[in-house]
């Protein structure tokens, strides 16, 4: 099933009826995808700072209210707790379940955040004729943890998360203009070629989403990720936390192209 | 005493010991000027959803941890409870008393947000040509309450407050070009011409700063003003907030020109 032209109402409408379970990646081709954290008010003002002091892993697309399961922004009607395929439970930092459904989780004091997603550009990348791997082989994105320390902010710490797209070398700086023009949806690479720098021991495994296809004569290029803040809540530990399972967006209503500079 | 050309840790240092506690318009040329707005921790994070949705009237430039009074990125090594020429004691949406040294003030859930500010951009309006008659005047500039709502966030809420210039017509073109250029101190104008529109029934009487001295064949331009949050608190009756008084402002350490697109 291609859903790569699916209206991001139906595709929501498929996740919140649990038929879409499965990652996202070239869903609703031209929408805006977002990443989700969701933590007690006790961390909201805290997490808000993080995500303002790491502006590239963390661009905020949205921030509810306490209490507030009503995404109003970037999507028309949408239910933080059900439009997501799949969630993460995480009790003092350690991942406790994945569920397709967080109702029964939800708590009053709980604040969300929807942060920009990398997909968000793939379209953009494509449209300037640079191939997206992981979109041709219908897989999820390969994303590692790295040694690039985060700002902290208050008890909020920890390091990047990166996701990597190899590229042939002479579109490496093509993509880097491409995705320099939307900050909101983490903007340019950062980093190219090695990626010991960064602190990625074996690039062909990685630590969330699928491992890599890269071939031969390709560098391997690394943006930003939305998913650092699971990083975050590793090493901070918050009594609770909930987030996305990595590559599990949710589709909003917004065009990349208003996402742009 | 012309402090034009004073270097901005100069100028605080004056400030500390008591020597300046007037408005800072047109001192230290070349460096950002900033806004201030300090709340207890239980309404921080609606602070800064509140500046995150409404960033021309309240672009952060910085905001503290949690308790913390010390002024890392926009000026080494400077203190938010004294740096400032005068302050601003609000109990539940009142202005009590103003004073030039908030130490004994301050609280240990105390949260402060630095503000950009339209002194910032008024040396590149001078560099472009274009006079600025409060420095001209050594006034400070004329400020206003509008009815341009706020998006709320939480328990806050209120209206814009602008800052107004006189200009001749045929400069104000340019000047919203060059203002447009700086997000982080206010950006472009919010209004040009007409007063009423915008809720001002009488603009030869600021409600903040001095009176304006508007000359014929001279439109007044109206700028987001960092003085907003002051409205916010009057409105949303916090039970302490503390402010700067408007037109005293920090100096900071960072040149205007770093604060450009």
């Amino acid at each position: 099933m291609d859903y790569s032209n699916t209206k991001p109402s139906e595709i929501r409408k498929l996740i919140r009826s649990g038929e879409i379970d499965f990652q996202t990646s070239g869903m609703a081709n031209g929408y805006a995808q977002a990443n989700l954290c969701i933590l007690p008010k006790d961390y909201a003002y805290e997490f808000l700072l993080l995500a303002m002091r790491n502006p590239a892993p963390c661009p905020i697309l949205e921030a509810g209210e306490v209490g507030s399961r009503l995404i109003k922004k970037m999507a028309d009607n949408a239910d933080v707790c059900t439009d997501f395929p799949k969630y993460r439970i995480w009790k003092n930092g350690v991942l406790e379940k994945e569920v397709t459904d967080i109702s029964e989780y939800w708590q009053d004091d709980f604040v969300y955040f929807l942060i920009g997603c990398s997909f968000s550009f793939e379209g953009e990348l494509l449209s300037a004729g640079i191939p997206v791997r992981h979109i041709e082989k219908g897989k999820n994105v390969p994303m590692y943890n790295t040694n690039i320390a985060l700002e902290s902010a208050g008890r909020l710490h920890g390091n990047m998360v990166v996701s990597m797209r190899p590229l042939p070398y002479d579109m490496v700086v093509n993509a880097v203009k491409v995705t320099a023009a939307m900050p909101r949806v983490h903007g340019a690479p950062v980093h190219i070629g090695n990626p010991e720098i960064i602190g990625i021991k074996d690039v062909t495994k990685a630590d969330y989403g699928d491992d890599p296809d890269i071939y031969e004569n390709e560098v391997p290029v690394f943006w930003p990720c939305g998913v650092t803040p699971q990083n975050v809540v590793m090493n901070a530990k918050p009594p609770i936390a909930i987030t996305h399972s990595p590559g599990h967006m949710f589709i909003t209503d917004v065009k990349n192209s208003a996402l742009k500079l």
